[in-house]
């Protein structure tokens, strides 16, 4: 709470700047609140040295914390006006924290630029993990590691939270630098290609999160071919395991470019480009432009950010259909971006093709590398399980949106879109439309889904598991 | 070769009874050399008594025995111009014969009776298991019960083709029986509903092998509702699982209805049925035509029939979005309905809950129970592997029909409408439509999607893996 409360006096400045009243008011009138409550919290909760976190602890923890950022960084929104409605302005927030991107405005440029500058700062926040942040702060951390890691298991993506150094604290720290790093390149990179400088700030943000909410009602079309080429690199680099950058910074070049998933990575984005700028050809002049749209589209659905140069629903259906494929894809475990990530899929597709091997010879013994490195079964299964409950949770999710009425193509991409963190899907949430259609059920069912994807589902699932309520009543 | 020319003087006889001579001529054509090619090819191959089947062979024998059925049996739509093209003819029997149901006729009433009547055969054909009528007649397999065995595997659904008295071929001529019994029955009760005798015995075939195929162009919509209630009755007997038949003739009731998978399934129909019909209340007039209307379509695609007597493309979203779930879903394992069957989805729930349980306790050991017998770990990883192959097979299939530039529901419902074995899916291959517009790429890829899906997945993959071919060539 004032965590987020303090996050809220930089938009507060911005709106400042702007001259923005109203917004100043909004802003100020949660975040002062929020910051005394939050820190009388703190004061009067007792310190008893002994207690320690567990696993399930750490998740629920996690999985409150942001239901709680979502809805209460939402409440300037309300109280300015510029999203009447508390669902709205909760939908709004949680697709901001979560670095979704999905949007329920209409018009974008309406809207103050404090305001504004608020909603891409969430993304900014979400990206890699608000309570991460926690870690360098609270000296808590610095006795117990293990105490730290079911936090940052919790909130960070993949299918293990590794520690780059052996302190936990020393990890977080290093982490955000490389974040702070990149952003801050990103965004001397856009002011060098003459991006007006609010509109280089907001998108910086964006992008480092994987976010993908802009400032103007066309997202990115109308920057220079330069920014967009800029936009879609970084996307890429914000998409990979940040892992890769550490060893780079530590000089193992080898071991960094020999990792398997980011090989993955690089192909299906290679062969994704490929096919639809040949599938697109005829719509776009020349070569350059089929290839930039191409490009930006697939790095911003597979890193899942969700910012668009072009309209993709109206592209060929093979094109429309590959788009569809890289949301459930997602990026690399262990960057800002969402969706199943592409060590799952790794994994997935060679334990399909151990199983189909193991099929014919019933009695052979199979080993599953990556990088070298055996996987145990024990991973191999819960990958399997993770993707399966990922599917339950899909098709539970179109059906309760399909009491909308909207078309199938649109209930499934607005899922497809929500649960994996991009933000635009087809038909009547494209890439030129938005989410404001939807009934307050959905709009529920949709942000649960965002928060899902990002925590990546067992923090969320736990909140609804009564034996968890059971314990903390006693 | 042998087994469907001789099936094809069936036909025969009916079409030299309604006297279409051209008829009578393309099948005979057809069905003569084949017997005597194939009585030649028996001859002729020298007999090895120490050959033993392995599981492997099973499975490339059964593939390519349902390949070779699928093209043969095509062969005198061709030739009596009933249906001109070669891949349309492959695509009309290989739906047949898997059972789907799937058409690219537009007006079925103007094939001769002979057609149609060798059309709804190859359901019942397939519904059992074509290899494994062999079984009942081949000497072989009473000496080494293991190879027929692998026979069976192959061709029958589920997760383990489970013996219902010692000898193979015994338990082969049960389930026949149980099979003609039912099939009979159904024939009785529709003739008694005075159905007219040719559409009974057509309708009887397209019930017992879940298939769907019908002979008037609004298939079911147009019989009496008796009928129609029959018929749904018995879509839903024939998705279920032999062995609970088997264990009503011996008596052992309380096992025969404690059937985890039979419960199951029982709930998914009549939660499914209950919501559609309160979906749709307001199309239907009166309670008794919105029960049967819901009733009849969920029947049909649950046991992955796809009869239809109401156009549900044009039913409310949530009903659409309903029909699809339950296309993945499927009829028991052990029944000669298609899809993923309940059991698997029983399992994979199972593993999902256990996954979630297990990540917040990491140290427990839980174990998956399923009749009261414990489900070991190599089943549950096969069947999470096996849920994983089949969504890649669906992903891989819509992307190859989506060059076609066929909507996104379209494709997505034409692929789990073939994959399943189930026939109608939604928009441009919705019940009252047909397959006729797709490519012939599309059309061979929704082929083998059918061969893949009745054979479950692995025979049909193994086809196309080269060590396999390696080994052959040696």
């Amino acid at each position: 709470m004032t965590l987020v409360g303090t996050a809220m006096l930089i938009p507060t400045a911005v709106a400042l700047y702007y001259k923005e009243t109203k917004a100043v008011l909004s802003l100020l009138v949660c975040a002062v609140p929020m910051i005394i409550i939050g820190l009388l919290v703190i004061k009067l909760t007792p310190k008893e040295d002994n207690t320690v976190l567990r696993m399930r602890d750490g998740f629920f923890i996690v999985a409150a914390a942001w239901i709680a950022m979502s809805a209460l960084g939402g409440l300037p929104f309300v109280i300015s006006g510029s999203i009447p409605n508390f669902f709205d302005a909760f939908f709004e927030t949680a697709s901001g924290f979560t670095t979704t991107g999905s949007t329920i405005l209409t018009d974008i440029e309406a809207m103050p630029k404090g305001m504004l500058f608020w909603r891409s700062f969430t993304h900014w926040l979400g990206g890699m993990g608000v309570l991460v942040f926690l870690l360098i702060l609270n000296p808590l951390s610095d006795k117990n590691t293990g105490e730290g890691m079911h936090l940052l298991r919790a909130e960070s993506p993949g299918i293990k939270a590794s520690k780059l150094v052996p302190r936990m604290k020393d990890s977080a720290k290093i982490l955000y630098l490389i974040y702070i790093a990149l952003t801050v390149l990103e965004f001397v990179l856009l002011i060098a290609g003459r991006m007006p400088v609010f509109d280089a700030i907001c998108l910086s943000f964006g992008t480092a999160g994987t976010g993908g909410f802009g400032v103007l009602n066309d997202s990115v079309a109308s920057y220079s071919p330069y920014c967009q080429w800029v936009i879609t690199v970084f996307m890429l680099l914000f998409a990979v395991n940040f892992n890769v950058y550490f060893l780079l910074l530590i000089r193992k070049f080898r071991a960094a470019l020999k990792n398997e998933e980011l090989i993955t990575f690089a192909l299906i984005v290679g062969v994704s480009v490929v096919l639809i700028s040949l599938n697109i050809a005829r719509f776009c002049g020349g070569v350059e432009p089929t290839v930039r749209t191409a490009a930006f589209q697939v790095a911003s659905i597979i890193s899942t950010t969700g910012f668009s140069t072009a309209d993709f629903d109206t592209w060929p259906q093979l094109s429309r259909t590959i788009l569809v494929a890289l949301m459930f894809c997602g990026a690399c475990a262990g960057s800002t971006g969402g969706g199943a990530k592409v060590i799952r899929i790794l994994i997935s597709f060679k334990a399909a093709r151990r199983s189909i091997y193991k099929t014919m010879h019933p009695n052979s013994v199979r080993i599953i590398h990556v990088d070298g490195e055996r996987i145990d079964d024990a991973t191999v299964s819960a990958v399997s399980a993770y993707m399966l409950v990922y599917f339950i949770i899909t098709a539970a999710a179109i059906l309760l949106v399909s009491l909308d009425g909207m078309s199938f193509e649109t209930n499934f991409s607005a899922v497809a879109a929500c649960l994996n963190n991009i933000g635009p899907g087809l038909g009547a949430v494209g890439p030129v439309c938005n989410y404001g259609a939807f009934s307050w059920l959905s709009k529920l069912v949709l942000t649960l889904s965002m928060l899902i994807g990002r925590l990546e589902v067992y923090p969320i699932l736990l909140l609804f598991t009564p034996s968890v309520w059971r314990k903390i009543h006693r």
